[in-house]
């Protein structure tokens, strides 16, 4: 199960009134690490999206435990596993790379679907490396 | 546990490439909805946070049936409920206007603080209507 | 030249640590009061797209007087001008709804090009609405 | 007048159903731009707002030449100019690192405002670099 490591910087339109980064955007980081793990295999999503692949999620979830702030650099520890040959999932770790503190937990599941939303196989590279 | 109904229209800006809502946004329409929830309970979040009792989120979930398109008009039911004095859940449901398609189903987990962070309870009020 | 008056509401979301909304959420407001327009006027924007005519910004502005706060009412007030027949453009204004206050102006201008991106004429029935 | 060159991946998230990067998140990547600027130049925004100095943004404008895509890598170059003691420009464009082609141009206009919201002067070491 391969793991990759990104980082993101909070930008200040990320943040909301409380002064901290808004917890919508956690979903949108955890995209971020995903796709920087896909690179780091070998593979794009845009290469795998015009391959005729999409990885729409199905499922997400993100637990929160302490508040991210405009300009923290975070770390986000990314691993992906392939639950079936058309089900994929991906867990992700958030610190706070000042002072190493974890910010949230979260998952996301992913049907594979063609360009019509039809479910289909990964292909057989990607199920190699996400095994 | 009082319900309540509210309604998005799907933005421009909230579609992806794949030509529906980008799944993170359904985060941000819950937040419009249990905030529309409180308000028709006498009471608004923008009350509750003046008067020193903010309800930041701890964990958030959302599992997507279908997808929603661009100006789709969506329903959010969503209901609340106190877990403790000190934590509040909600939990949501996303259809469609227009044929009734079951889209999405969320919950949100809150912690109850001051404006410092620190834990407190929620109001009484908010807690009877909540209760 | 027609007008229309479109209503959102801020959500917390579009706020940031400067306890106001950030100010790129006027350019989608804007999106949404204009597609309003184009619905007021008996087609949609969706329509449109489907009869293969997109309308991509290629200028926008906007000028903030005031800043909008989280749960604010606000009022946008839209018309739209043909500049030729491939080419439109939207104004803006951005009301408070409790007090009237001006908060931001604005002007979208657009292309009106095919699904590939080429030039082409805004149909007969759009032009003649927005003459 | 310094300039500061920054890179920011397209995000799916930023993503809309015409396929490209959405307009309004254009004058996002300029605020992520014009803190990298001030960063490059011994300071940083936030550090700004610590010390009691914000620079909301009272105007904004943008020029779209091209669509960004989705994972496109872009080079935000940045200027930044004293217009008087209480008012900073930043100029910016925008061109994708894969072939140069120029996608935007933009312009913000900030006022500077203590954490009040009264205007106030840019301090002396800031007047300095952007000078």
């Amino acid at each position: 199960m391969p793991e990759f490591s990104s980082t993101v910087r909070v930008r200040y339109a990320e943040t909301d009134k409380m002064g901290v980064a808004y917890h919508a955007n956690y979903l949108v980081w955890f995209e971020v690490a995903r796709c920087n793990l896909l690179r780091s295999l070998g593979s794009t999503y845009r290469d795998l999206e015009e391959r005729g692949v999409m990885l729409p999620v199905i499922e997400a979830r993100c637990a929160y435990r302490a508040p991210a702030r405009y300009d923290d650099e975070l770390e986000i520890r990314t691993s992906g596993a392939l639950l079936s040959p058309a089900r994929v999932e991906f867990t992700y770790a958030v610190r706070r790379r000042a002072d190493g503190a974890a910010l949230a937990e979260g998952r996301t599941e992913h049907a594979v679907v063609d360009q019509r939303g039809r479910p289909r196989r990964l292909p057989e590279d990607i199920q190699g490396v996400l095994a």
